[in-house]
């Protein structure tokens, strides 16, 4: 069985054909600029060079096609015919209330995705678009919903709502939903896998620290609270959104710089993070070449992310009553040793402690504790699509 | 060595004559509706029947003058002239990034109180017609000014700056500043000598909890990390305020609802917090009782308010690398046992425990964790006006 992985942005497409016999990918690949001048489609297949397609690229259904297409062409194709496409596994970024879990996409399902637009409208509507796309070009194949939300859904009530008045819970769905749900999943099951232990026996806390970075406690498998909520913004220090403020700065910087909503909002998303405070760069490679050179509002940014870190470890510790382990992932999380370190500095009191020479890693997976820790610390690179292609198989194995 | 210690409102003033020989309370009292129908002046002398004093009060100066006619009457005052006064302590909050501690009030001083109005409105002017006032009615008497966000000056710089682009903070002083100061500082060093160490050997953890609600971490007797923020909004849940949300929800909501900037600040201010939530009251005696009933936004509401605590304590243990102990303080904090026992249930990890028989108290200063805690809980009662008294004693006894 062989599904296709789909990531729809508001101009991209992100892709990737699973073969689900042995996980292996045959093919991935992206379509960016869609809409745009010089729209472009990069195909690589497994073990084969990489494809470089020039195209006008209007709108999703013809970036669909043309991914269709390089997967099944004669040279760069990796199956003979799109029948070989048992199922399409959509990530969707905002699910609301409604998913707990991945989803057959049915037209009910479509209509909570387009009610759930309100919460996401940035992420939501090229997501649908995807999905259209793919019911266009691929009719009859069963499509799948996975939501970055979902796995947060097991938060209990005094965890995801928000000290306003009620009614705006009630009236416009204001409560945190949490995202990154997918990576968060993904590396806690990875992280009890390492350990040998069942994750329902474990309490684990994982960072996805990249650009947008978020943090979750997972207690006995299930998700308890994360640091993300109503959306992306808040929580940790990321590469240009704020995280947590004092939200009485939002009206009175409103009046100083006579700002509009949508400014405020573009300032506090895009202008802001690591990016404001160090006035370097958004990206930690820079931010961190910068400090090493002595640029002190760069060192400030990297132990602002860093501190702020460390304080959601400890608040989830509490949470969770204990923690038998941390997680580190994402872009920073899997390959910052530096970032690690700092982190973890301080956390000796839980009883655990980095071995420089284990965190001397990238991108792999291995456990980064001293031996014999009481709790443990790991890198797991996340690998979302993979969860996105296993939950796809999953439910589509149940269909008549 | 007598000292007045004030603390004016925009409409009340309250006072205390401290004899610091041994800090005993000579009479203490309460102007209100200040400017408004019905002022009065209600005066309680030490040992003697409350007076109740009715009068045409326009302003601060009017106040401050019945004060002192109170202070010295022949029936119902505790001296004999003003001259008795050494020194008047006011309690500011707020003394931006100027003040590291109280101070003796100058000319000086006042312009820079006045530079802070712009980050205090509500407050730092009446508490400069309160400076006024005694100015005016007590000539030559040195007044010294004790402020509410002092004792957090100390923080470093990752843990006072928020993650917005840096101009906020050169241009607007947009950082964290941290309230109720005074009495973290207080009721840290009290739990210190409870403990029979001195402060700077210890690490504390201080959550003042009243209807304005800050938890403090306090390493080697300095504080190093508060709840409260640019504003006394952030951080923990309150009566009426939100504490910390998702920024993002402020411009959602405002267009939503069509809020002007002034709204959405009486909005988080005013109507969320425990109120919000439970829709019943900000009285947390209301809102328990409600609880008790069965009201389930009631205890949907005490919930919040208790893990958020709970996770602010255990992400200022991560902040300090550990902790000894952890003070209770405030109306709630003093009051309320049943709040007490819900936010340290789940602290056990830290090798700490409430003991019930020892929590069954009100507003007396004792320990009651468990026997052999490695972690100690206290309730202190805390108290403002004698660490003003004492401030203002230190710098005037200093004077030529």
């Amino acid at each position: 069985m062989k599904v296709l992985v789909v990531n729809c942005g508001s101009s991209s497409i992100k892709y990737q054909l699973v073969n689900m016999l042995d996980e292996s990918v045959l093919a991935k690949g992206l379509v960016e600029r869609i809409g745009l001048e010089g729209a472009v489609l990069t195909h690589q297949p497994e073990g084969k060079n990489k494809v470089i397609i020039n195209a006008d690229i209007t709108n999703h259904s013809i970036g669909i096609k043309l991914v269709i297409e390089a997967l099944t062409a004669a040279e760069h194709g990796v199956i003979d015919s799109m029948k070989e496409i048992a199922a399409v596994g959509h990530r969707v970024v905002h699910g609301g209330e409604k998913f707990a879990d991945s989803v057959l996409i049915t037209p009910a399902v479509m209509t909570v995705l387009e009610e759930c637009i309100e919460m996401a409208p940035l992420h939501n509507p090229p997501n649908i678009m995807g999905i259209n796309a793919c019911a266009e070009i691929m009719p009859g194949i069963p499509q799948v919903a996975v939501f970055d939300t979902a796995f947060h859904q097991t938060m209990p009530k005094y965890a995801f709502l928000y000290a306003l008045p009620y009614e705006a819970y009630e009236k416009y769905g204001i409560r945190r939903y949490g995202f990154h749900g997918t990576s968060h999943k993904y590396v806690s099951q990875q992280a009890a896998e390492l350990m040998g232990e069942h994750v329902t026996n474990l309490r684990i806390i994982t960072c996805h620290l990249g650009n947008g970075a978020s943090i979750a406690a997972i207690k006995h498998g299930k998700c308890i609270d994360t640091s993300m909520g109503f959306t992306p913004l808040e929580g940790l220090v990321m590469g240009t959104r704020s995280g947590g403020i004092d939200p009485a700065i939002i009206p009175f910087l409103m009046k100083k710089e006579n700002m509009t909503t949508d400014q405020v909002d573009n300032y506090l998303n895009k202008k802001s993070g690591v990016l404001g405070v160090s006035g370097v760069s958004s990206d930690f490679r820079d931010i961190e070449d910068a400090a090493n050179s002595g640029n002190e509002r760069s060192e400030l940014a990297l132990e602002m992310f860093a501190y702020r870190v460390r304080k959601f470890i400890g608040s989830y510790v509490a949470a969770m009553g204990g923690v038998d382990a941390i997680v580190f992932t994402a872009g920073l999380g899997e390959n910052s040793i530096s970032m690690r370190d700092k982190i973890s500095n301080g956390l000796e009191y839980l009883g655990t402690r980095i071995d420089p020479d284990k965190n001397n890693v990238r991108g792999k997976a291995q456990e980064i504790s001293v031996e014999g820790a009481k709790v443990k610390i790991f890198v797991i690179p996340t690998n979302e699509e993979l969860v996105i292609a296993r939950d796809t198989r999953a439910i589509c194995s149940n269909l008549a």
